[in-house]
C-alpha cells in the first residue's frame, strides 16, 4: 500500500465541493447585519462571530483531517503552515503568510492580504470596533482545539480598519498532550 | 467583434471564484441558529431567512448577469429553465429540474435532489415548520424583481420535513415592461 501523502492546499481545494464565493460573501454579510441588529452592541457581535466561527472550526477539522491526508504536525511551527498554506486555500481559496514568530515559537501572525468575507464590505462610523472577520479567529481556534491545542487569536491588522492587510495573532497557551482528539466515551 | 454568447452553467461555475462547500453549509447552519435563538417563533426565522436570501438576491443578479453573458429571456419559461440550469449551478454547484408547469405558463416547479445547504442537517421536534432552506426562496424572488419580474416562491417539498425532494414553487405574479432595472436617478 502506498504510503499517504499529505496534499497541498491547491490539490486538496480542486477536489472538494464548492460554491460560488459571492454568494457566501453575501451570506456572511446577511450574519452580521443581523447580529448588529439583534445585539446592538459590536462587541458583543465581535464575541458572537467569534463563537459561531469556534463552532464551525470544531466540525471543520474533520473535514480538513480527511481531505488534506495531514495526520499530526511534530509542533506549533508546522501547524500554523498547515493552517495557512493548506487549511486557509482549503476553505476560503486563498493562502495565508505565517510571519512575527516570538522566541519561544508559541506565537506567530497569519497574514492575508486576500480576503473573500469582505469583499463589498465597508464600516459605518458606528461600526469601528467591529471585528467583521472574527468567525475567523473563532474557526482557527474550534479547529485547534480539538487537536489539543489550546489558542488565543486576536486581530492585529484589518484592512476594514485602514490597515494594510489582515493579520492574525495566534498565541498557544497550553498543548494537551493527547494521542486523539475524541474519547470514547463522549 | 465575436458576438457574446450565454455560457453554460458548469462553465460558469468553472469560472467564479468559490469557497469550501462545507464551510458555507457550517455557516448557514450557525445563521439559522442564531435566528432561532433570537427570534424564537419558527415563523419569524422562516420570515427573515426568506429576507436575507432577498436581499442576497437582488445583489446576486449582478454576478449572474455579468458572468453567465445571459441578457435577457424571452420567457418566464427560459427565465425559469435559466435559473435551473444556469443559476442554480453558478451559485451552489448543482442543477435543478424545472416541471409542473401550470397551463398559464406563470407557474412552475424548481426541483433539487442535491442541496448544499442541509448537509448535516436534522430538524429536531421543536423545528418541525422551520423552512430551513428558506433563504433560497428570497434569492429568486429578489435577484428576478431587479430584472422585472414579482413573483412568489414556497416550498412544496422539503427532505428536511420527509419528503423526497426540494420542491420550489415559483410563480410570477407581475412583469413589468422595463427596459432596465436600474433607473438613472437611483
Amino acid at each position: 500500500m502506498a504510503p499517504v501523502v499529505p496534499r497541498s492546499g491547491d490539490a486538496v481545494f480542486a477536489n472538494v465541493e464548492r460554491v460560488n464565493a459571492e454568494l457566501f460573501t453575501l451570506t456572511y454579510g446577511a450574519i452580521v447585519r443581523q447580529l448588529l441588529t439583534d445585539l446592538e452592541e459590536v462587541e458583543e457581535v465581535n464575541k458572537q462571530l467569534d463563537q459561531m466561527g469556534y463552532n464551525i472550526g470544531v466540525r471543520l477539522i474533520d473535514e480538513f483531517l480527511a481531505k488534506s491526508n495531514i495526520s499530526r504536525c511534530v509542533d506549533f511551527k508546522e501547524t500554523a503552515e498547515v493552517i495557512a498554506k493548506v487549511g486557509f486555500k482549503m476553505f476560503l481559496g486563498v493562502t495565508a503568510t505565517v510571519t512575527n514568530w516570538d522566541v519561544e515559537g508559541t506565537s506567530c501572525s497569519l497574514v492575508l492580504e486576500d480576503n473573500p468575507l469582505v469583499e463589498f464590505v465597508e464600516l459605518p462610523d458606528t461600526c469601528q470596533g467591529l471585528y467583521y472577520c472574527n468567525i475567523l479567529s473563532g474557526v482557527i481556534r474550534g479547529a485547534l482545539e480539538m487537536v489539543s491545542m489550546k489558542t488565543e487569536v486576536t486581530w492585529v491588522r484589518d484592512m476594514l480598519h485602514g490597515d494594510d492587510a489582515y493579520e492574525l495573532r495566534v498565541k498557544l497557551i497550553k498543548q494537551v498532550p493527547e494521542e486523539y482528539p475524541y474519547k470514547d466515551d463522549e
